[in-house]
This record gives structure tokens, sequence and C-alpha cells, in this order.
């Protein structure tokens, strides 16, 4: 009888949980009686076999059947390229990495829902190891940080046989039907089906719509009540009478203890109180909480409303934000359980009322209503690159208001599964020097984990941008210096902006592997050339990369470069302490991170500091609202600028997702669309039901 | 050897198609050589065996595992009794009814999507019994139609073990989180799990607002782009240089050929024909397309859009629609296809020109996007009834600017599924005066499908109020009339509303079955006077329901009348001919089925009529806009008014969707916020994940 069989033969009546219902669970029935003795020699086998096993649970390489891959050239669409790869059905995707069915929620078969009781179960499990991509300053094309991402994950698993999940962030479908197309990656890096990456998804986007609209309505409806109505029936109709009995409801309890009533008897209530109850006060002029649609809807950037009869004068200017930089997604990107979503919700402030106090959600008393459209948001939806490996996409926040970078949960739920020798790969949008440095001060924050290497995603054409080379613009033909080979260029670039970022991730003691981005323009020299000076800068590599022509093959070299890397020791840091006094937060970031000589506030972001200091708000961490073109606030200042005074024009707070957020000029929410939108390219075939024109 | 062993014998190398890959399917493999004579015994057999199984795969009852419910008394709250059942995996239900593994998405464990390659697999079988259920004129309270259609189906399916479905309207989560709450029906007939229902389902509301609001994006968009470039610019931009060539995408050789220009070649087009391609120039003050959210919003009734300084003074007013209020969804109610549905969202009218000329999404260059938005929505969602037997949820278009019915293809899938003897249960909105009559008019016009039966919803309570009782009015306690017996208020509502309503159906043909939905409080002796009268004013039968109270066993007399009318022939037609002038079909209706002496045309109505002849669309069918609180278009006449003159404020039309519809009255497309909205009750266990408050 061999040990391994006989490991759940003494278990008897005991309940077997679910966890343990896996292939390698053997129940043997004993029919005969045992002989003496022989119990000893089973129990022994069963403790022996029953670590083992628990051991193996919890180190085991997955057991993935990777897809193959067979690049063709020249590279065809997106689109092509994702829909010649057959995906495996999810479920088989879940079951290679350890995932229990139980845990799964599929959406069709090419994405699932993974429950977040995952985390219990795995709790004892060590973390794998955790890397950022961020990216130098770039181009208004962007360079190509979730290629990298989706190239090193597939080289990983798929190649180097390393468990590793990517995690991405779901994109607006903003931006795929306007001028930017989707955001699955691209080339032989990319996360399949595109069209369902691109499209609905999961629908967590629409349920932050959802959740963010029903709370603006509930805000100017209750200007509207409480302008038409006494104390007395305000109350009348907050606390109605059923069958007779008034009882407040459990989210009213909450307004009242913040109040400082401490009753629960809707009567005993003094007409004082009544009056501080029902009356939130909200000041029409301070409203902060904008509308919000997932569309580039320019003509919604600054609205009137309140302009129908029905709503008796009440109009006021207000505005729509693309649906991504809704405070609830930045919330949803941070929070690390159900609860603590909920309690930010409940947090989040909307404006303040006419003596200055702020005003929440849960004032309103929509913050359960809230948490209940946000319920299935909360899971990380489940995927798979080209080559079969597991991806999480979930939350995508706006890099210049919010964080931007993919959610605590699903970082976590990965470093989880892959286990202590796995890899997770996770993104920073924008520029290293917002991407990167939003991911260490807030994100690593509010997780508690910490990267043990960042990849700095580079590209010849970025390089000589910052190098001196002509200005680059979108729909504009590219100047000859970005097609024939210009060494010095590509130096000035390397010695400047690419040499800045390295000593950016350095500040926080996190070693930094260079990803050059290769395009079929750049010569061998140049690639040489970049890699010599990365590391001369003090990276610990610096590599070519060739997933868009080539898949996860093309990433291989990259992949060692960021396993030699994490094997490392880190020393990761915070850039500052959050008890220190907001200004010094922000003349850190500014001085330490952009080059700046100082900072220089208007009046009103004076002022609004004060506020958030005398609201007890003065120790959140700070969210810069900069521009990504430049590590200054001059998108035309290239390179690594210095000598300059950053202005602080205003300040904000996201008090629910937990940051103040410092406007660096004019930050557009809500973009807009060209004269020739993506739109005109994308149609369905009815009779295949395939997408056309998708990229 | 037994016959039904061998009939798949002889197929040799025949593929065998997906649809036979199931239980019954026997496959044996002769390794011996046949003797003479048997192969013509064993084709036999096959021939026999096949057509025997084939008709069994088409008439078979279901072996639907139907759930048993224990009803409580007291009655407990909706969502207690939808948490206390379990529902059966949407999978398993899915195999009961005879669907294919690969014919469903499923979307978590408790619904699932069902792909229209379905109505080709069963395109022979022979449709079920088609019943419609509407109701007489309703109290604002409601009179239960959903609950009725689900308690009728329960007793059908998982008590008279007959294959039955219902098809209901996925609801708006405007009124699920304002004053209504839910719409997956009540009591013990219900669909589980109801938060699911109520919720996001499967996201098609999500994505009607999606693909209505990009279309609204894209005509403020186009305005600013035309009012600022040059013809010359204009093109350029639209027809871009790609590596040097200028291409038309399909979409624009659609729009030339509309325009009479007939070329593909860019370069080939003259100044006039540059001009009229690229200037939509549409009309600010003509634009009827408005913006759609899926939330009560008051505040966005009427708003100016345009403000910010980026949109350079092409400010304009408009307003927002609860989502369900769009066009998308009339079309997704209406499409009888994938193709249909593209072809009918392009051509939606958006508004007109400068020169009057009616201007489409497909000028936009935005329908195949608006497709490929849609195209998962197209599938209807499978869900269960709290006994186990199946839903479809799908489409729910407004039932006052639109035709208030669930959709064409979910409707036509369950007939395929329940097959000959089996029944489809479906539902129109409002009173029958509108919901019925347009259920017939317009949707039956669309899918060819003619019904079998109408089971007309009464309760003793809108009786009441018919024959002559008081005010009854949300919000306010029930006057005691409705509370205490009343027999000749009963009798004066069955010899109004009730009566008219059983001869309206009559007017199509179809016979009626009067559902009284019983309350506690009704009396023996007003129940049976409800039955009674009902059968002299013309209804093949009149039952009392209690599937409120009882799930399915409640409606059993139900069901076995609704089986019974149901064999009898029927005599369907519609109520005019679409080839009548507009304005005689308006009339037609009023007269007919509202009980008008006239009609009353504005001039603003009268010149909309003359516009859409000209235009060519005289031969859409009508869909009224009225209360539906009263037969007449004045909210507070009851039973059945006549000598009135219907007024017809204004007319207009959803091209799209293919209907014209007058106003009679205004009517309100987006709901408001009352003091205290539903979502005060509504919050979410943090632990459990379970959901509160929810009604």
């Amino acid at each position: 009888m061999q040990a391994d069989a006989v490991f759940l033969l003494s278990v008897g009546n005991m309940e077997i949980p679910p966890s343990w219902a896996r292939p390698e669970t053997v129940i043997i029935h004993c029919e005969s009686a045992l002989e003496p003795g022989m119990t000893d020699y089973l129990l022994h086998n069963v403790t022996h076999s029953c670590s083992r096993w628990l051991q193996e649970q919890q180190y085991r390489p997955w057991n993935l059947c990777s897809c193959k891959l067979q690049p063709l050239n020249p590279v065809p669409t997106d689109i092509e390229i994702s829909r010649a790869q057959t995906p495996k059905p999810v479920a088989q995707l879940a079951e290679e990495i350890g995932l229990l069915p139980e845990e799964l929620e599929a959406y069709g078969r090419n994405k699932a829902k993974v429950q977040l009781s995952l985390l219990d179960r795995l709790h004892s499990q060590p973390d794998g190891k955790y890397v950022l991509v961020a990216g130098i300053t770039p181009t208004p094309f962007g360079e190509g940080k979730t290629t990298v991402t989706v190239g090193l994950v597939q080289a990983l698993s798929a190649h180097l046989k390393l468990n590793s999940f990517a995690c991405l962030r779901q994109p607006s479908q903003g931006p795929t039907f306007g001028v930017k197309g989707g955001a699955a990656g691209g080339g032989y890096a990319q996360v399949i089906p595109m069209e369902e990456f691109n499209l609905h998804l999961t629908g967590d986007i629409h349920a932050i719509t959802a959740a963010n609209n029903l709370l603006a309505a509930a805000i100017d409806a209750r200007i509207l009540h409480e302008a038409t109505q006494s104390d007395k029936s305000l109350f009348k109709r907050l606390v109605p009478s059923v069958y007779g009995v008034r009882k407040f409801s459990p989210i009213q309890i909450s307004r009242l203890r913040r109040l400082g009533i401490n009753k629960t008897d809707p009567a005993s209530l003094t007409p004082e109180e009544v009056s501080s109850f029902v009356r939130l006060d909200l000041d029409p002029s301070q409203i902060t909480w904008q509308r919000v649609v997932d569309t580039n809807d320019r003509f919604l950037r600054k609205i009137t409303v309140g302009q129908a009869s029905t709503e008796k004068g009440q109009i006021r200017e207000t505005g729509f934000d693309i649906a991504v930089a809704s405070e609830i997604m930045a919330i949803l990107a941070l929070a690390d359980s159900l609860k603590d979503m909920k309690n930010r919700l409940a947090r989040m402030v909307v404006g303040s009322s006419r003596s200055g106090e702020p005003v929440t959600a849960e004032d309103l008393g929509v913050s359960g209503a809230l948490a209940v459209l946000m319920k299935d948001a909360i899971k990380p939806t489940l995927m798979q690159t080209l080559e079969g490996t597991p991806v999480f996409v979930h939350a995508g926040p706006f890099a210049n208001i919010a964080h931007g970078s993919s959610s605590v949960l699903a970082d976590k739920l990965a470093l989880k599964l892959v286990g202590r020798d796995g890899y997770v790969v996770t993104e920073a949008g924008f520029g290293a020097d917002i991407g990167m440095e939003k991911f260490f001060n807030i994100k690593c924050r509010a997780s508690g984990l910490s990267p043990n290497v960042m990849v700095l995603v580079a590209t010849v054409r970025a390089l000589k941008m910052h190098g001196g080379g002509p200005n680059v613009s979108a729909g504009a033909p590219l100047p000859k210096e970005y097609i024939n080979e210009n060494l010095s260029l590509v130096a000035g670039g390397c010695h400047s902006n690419l040499k800045k970022q390295i000593q950016n991730a350095h500040l926080f003691g996190v070693p930094v592997v260079v990803a050059l981005n290769v395009f079929k323009t750049d010569t061998q020299a140049e690639i040489d050339l970049v890699c010599q000076l990365a590391k001369e800068c003090g990276a610990s590599d610096a590599v070519p990369c060739r997933h868009w022509s080539q898949g996860g093959r093309g990433s291989l070299e990259l992949a060692m470069a960021v396993k030699e890397a994490a094997g490392r020791p880190t020393n990761f840091q915070f850039l500052y302490n959050t008890e220190m006094p907001i200004l010094e937060k922000i003349r850190t970031i500014a001085q330490k991170v952009y080059g700046a000589e100082d900072i220089d506030l208007s009046p009103e972001a004076s002022s609004k500091i004060d506020y958030y200091n005398q609201q007890g708000y003065g120790s959140l961490p700070i969210c810069m609202a900069k521009t990504h073109l430049s590590l200054s606030h001059m998108p035309d200042k290239k390179g690594a600028p210095t000598g300059f005074v950053l202005p602080i024009r205003d300040v904000r707070a996201s008090i629910g997702a937990g940051f103040i957020f410092p406007l660096v000029g004019t930050m557009s929410t809500m973009p807009g669309l060209p004269t020739r939108p993506c739109f005109y390219d994308i149609d369905l075939d009815p009779e295949t039901e395939e997408i056309i024109g998708l990229f």
C-alpha cells in the first residue's frame, strides 16, 4: 500500500473541506478491521503525506498548458492576431493555476470573475515576486508598457515555465471608440479575446457609472427636496411611519452618530436635532461630485442642469467626467476587501454644507446602495494572454486625478496564486515620475505590498525626443530623425530622462531593469547604445524586447533579467511620511521626483490646504495631477528639466479613495472625439458575429 | 440487438452534427463483417429509429427537476423568499430544457445568455402556444402582471408538467433605487436570484446606455467639427491618407450611395460632392437624439451642454432620458436577428439637417460601432422561477414612448424550446389599452407571431376604483372602500373597464382569460362576483390566483383555464392596415380601443405628420404615448370613459425601431427621486455578501 494513497484514510466522518477536493485527494475505504499496530503505521503515513501534500499545494509550479504562437511577418492587425488564436476555456485556465471551481464565476467562455474568498484559502501561502512596469516620459503615442507587461508574462510562464500573472487595468470605452483604440496590448503580446477585453468585459466600469450617477442624482434631488419642504415634512418623509411605527434606517443612525446625536427613537429628537438631521444644507456652488459617462463626450465638460420647470429653478453648473475618472474607480483599485470598499464609499465627500462641513455619501443615505451596485465589480476578472498564461483585468483609475494602477486585490490574489517562486507583473500609468511614484506612495501604502523590481520601458523614439529630437505629435508624420539612425539623440535621451527615471526608482530602493521596446526602424547600434548607457545610469540590466513581433519568445532576455534582479534583496521605502504637512509632501515629490527648484501655491490652493488640515485630512498621501508629457509641468520640456518652479493651481481631495490631489495646470477629465473617430472603421459581420476594425 | 441501439450504425464517416451529441445518441462499432440481408434489416431499423428519435427530440416534455416550495405565512419579504431558495445551476436548467452546452454563455452560476444559433437548430420545430399577459387599467400601485406571469409558468411547468417559459422585461435600475423597487415578481412568484435580476443582470441596459451615448457624443462632436473646419479640411480628416492612400470606409460608401454618389475613389469627387459628403449640416434645434442614464436623475431632464470654452460656443439645450427609453432599447426588443438589429441601428434618425433632410446614425459613421456594443445584448438571458422553471429576461422598452414588451427574440427562442404542446407566457406593460394594443399591432407585426390567449390581470382594488371608489394614490393610506367588502363598486369596475379591455382583445380575435390577483382583504363574495361578471362580459374564463402567497400551486386554476382557451382556434387580426394614412391609424386606435369620440391634432402634430409622409415613413405602425392610468388621456377618468376627444399634442418617430409615436399629453421620460428613495434601506453585509432591503 502506497503512503500517498492512504492519507485520507483516517478522516472517518470528518467533513472534507472543499479545498481538499482535488485530483490528488484519494480516499480509501477499508472494509476489513485493522490489525493492531497497523493504526499507528497508517497514522504516521497520513501525517507525512498530509504535510507533503500541503507543501505541494503551496509551492507547486503550475501545470500550465501554454498555447503555441506562430508569428507571421509582416505582423497582422491586433484583432486578426487575437482572433487567430483560440483561447483555452477559462475554467481550464483556472484549474491549471490552482483555482477551485467554486471560486470562479464564468462570464461566457473566455473570462471569469474570481471570488475574494481565495485570499482566505491561500492566506498562509507566501507571496510571489512583485514586478512593476513603468515607463520613461512618453511621446503622445505611448511607448508600450502594456505590451511589455504581456510579453514579459508570456516569456516567464510559457517559455521559462515560471508561474506568472499579469495584472492590467480595464480600459475605458472612450478611447476605444475615440482615438487611441484598445488597450489589450498589441501584436503578439495581447490579452485575448481583445474585443472582450476592450468592450464591456464583466461590466465593472458600467457598475461604477451606475453607482457614481446614483450618488449624483441623490445630491441634486436632495437639494430640491430640502429647498421645497419644512423640517417637519422632510422628517416625516425621511423617517416614514410604516404600519404606525417610525424607525431610523441603519444608515440614518450612522448620520445621527456623526452629528453627535446618540438617539435611536425618532420621537425623542429635539426640533434642533431634527433640523440638523434632515438638512444637509448642501451649498450648490461647493458640490465637487460630477456625473460620469464612459464615452468621450466633450459637450458634457461643462453643463447646466435642472432647467426643467419640475426642478423649480434649482439650476446649477456642473459637468461630466469620463467614468474611469470617478472616485469610485479609485476606490475599487485601492480597496482590499468588500468591507473596506463599503467604508470608503460611505466616506466619499461630495461637497460641503453652507457652513463648510463636508457632506458624505453616507449622509445622503445612498452608500449601502452604492456597495450593492459594486459588489461584483470588486472581484477581479481572469483572462489570458495569446500564449495561454493568466491575466487579471481589474480597475483602471485615471493616471492624473487618480493613481493610475490596477487593483490592490488583483495583485494580492495573483501574488498568492503564483506562490513563492512566481511573478506578478503589474503596470503603472503614464511615465514613472507619475505612475511609479503614485504606485509606491499610494498603492503600496494601501496594500502593504512591496515591489521587488521595476521594469522601465523605453523606446528609441522617445529617447530621441528627450535627446533633443524635433516635436512628435499624433496625426503628423514622424520626422526623419526618428526613422534614421541617430546615436547622439539616443544618447541625449538616455543621459536625461532615462537616467532621471532610474534615479527616481532608486529613491524608493527598488532595482530597475530597462526594457527597450524595439521598433523595426531601430538599428542595432541604437539598441546596443541604449542598453549600455542604461546600465551606466544605474539600471541593474537593460535588454531589447521583441514581444510585439515574436510574442513571449521575444521577451526571454527581459524575463531572465527580471528573474535575476528580483532575486536580490530590496530596501523598499516610501518617499515621504504621511504625517508630514501637505505642503511638504507636495514639495518633496516636486523636488525629488520632478527635479523642480520649488513649488508655487496659488491662494486657492493654499486655502484648500488649510481647509483639508482643519477637516482632519492632512495625513492623506498626495496624488499629483500633472502632465505626463514632461517631468515638469510644461509638456514641451523634454529630457530632465531642472530649475523650474512647479505651480500648484488648486488642491482637491478624494476622501473615500484616500488622497489629496494637487492640480498642476488644467487636467481634462473628459476626452473629446476627433473629426474621424476610430468608430468609422469598426463594424460587425452579422453572419459570423466577428468584429472588424478594432485595434 | 435492440433497434434503438443501432440507429447510428450506418452513418459511417458522416459528420455527426453537434445537435445529435446527446445522451440518447448511441454509436455501435461493428467489428465483424455483416451477413448478406443483414444490411437491409439494419437500414430499416436505422430509418425507423431515426425518425422516432427526431420526433422525440421535437415534442419531448422536459425532464424538469422542479424546486419544491414551502410557503410561509405571513409571507416574508421578496428578498428573504428569493434567498431562501437555492437556484439550480443554470447549466443544469439549460440541459433540462434541451439547450446544448455550446449554446449557453454562463454569467456566474445563476444566469446565462443563450445563443441565437438555437433558432437555426430548432428551425423545423413547431412553436408552442403563445400567451400574452396584460392588465386592466391599473392603480398607481400596479396590479401584478409580472407575478401573474411567473405564477402561471410555475403552475404550468412545475405542477402540470407542461413545458412553459416566461418572457420578462429587464427592469431599469432607476425604479429599483427610486420608488418602485424591483421587478422580478413578488412573494412566491419570483424570478431568482431577485437581486441579480434587478441589478446589472448581464449588462444589456449598460450596453444600450453606452451605445446611445456614443451616438450622442458623435452628434455634438460632428457639429463642432463642421462648424470649425472647411470642406477640404473635413474631407482630409474624414478620409485620411494612410501610407499615402485615401480610402472610404464601408460606412462612408453607404452614405455616398444614399447621397446618390456612386463613386469609390475619394479623388474623383467633385467639390460639390465633397461638400455634401462631409457636411451633415445638422440643425442644432432639430436634434431629437437625447443622452441616457439608467438612474432617476430629474435634474437631467432639461440641460444646456457645450458650455466649456473648448466647445467654442456651440451650446444647446437638450436632456437625458432614462436608459430604457432609448430607441436602442426598442430596437433590441423588436429585432429578429443580429443583421436586423444592425440595419435598424443604422436607420435611426437623430435629427435633421438645416435643409430638412433626416440624418441617421449611419451618416455619422457610428452604426457599426453601435452594433459592436450591442452584439452580446441581443442574446436573451436565461434565469429561473422560485420553482426552477425557465425564464427569459430580455429588453424592457418604456411602455409609453415605446411599445413596452420584452423581446421578439426571447419569445421566438422560447416558443421553439417549449415545442408544440408547450406555453410561452409573455407580458405587455401598462394596461391592455396600451400594452396589448402595441403588443399586437407593433410587436406581433414585427415578429410574425400570433398569440393564442390573452390573460387579463385584474384586482378587486383596481375594479373598485373603476367602479367609482375614491382616489387611490401612492404614499397615502388606502381608503376603507378598498379594505372592506363592497360588491357594487366591484360590479361597477367589471361593467366598465374590465368589459372594455375584454372587448379590446376581441377586436384582435384573441380569447381572454381573466386572472383575478387575490389580495388578503378580498372577500369570497367579491372574488365570485368578479369571476361571474367577467364571463358575462365575454371572457372565456375567469379565475382567482393565489400565486403571491402559494406559488405555482396558487395559479393552477389559471393554468387549466389558459390550457383550455389555448386549445381553441384563434382568428388573430391586426387592428389596422399600416398602409392607412397616419391620421387614420391614430383615429382607429383612439376610437376603437380607447373609446374616444374623435382625435384633435395640434398644428405641430399635423405638420409633423406631413413631414413623415413626405420622408416616406407614412406606413409605419403607431405607438401611442398616453397615460396608463385611464383609457382616456385624463388620468382621473376611471372606468370606461366615452365621448371625449383625444388631443394629439405632437407626433414623433423612432425610425430604427420602426414606429411613429403620437404624444397624448406630456410624457416624462426621466423619473425623479423622492425625498426618501428606496436606497435608504438597501445595504450589503460585507461578511456574507448578502444584500439587505431590496424588494
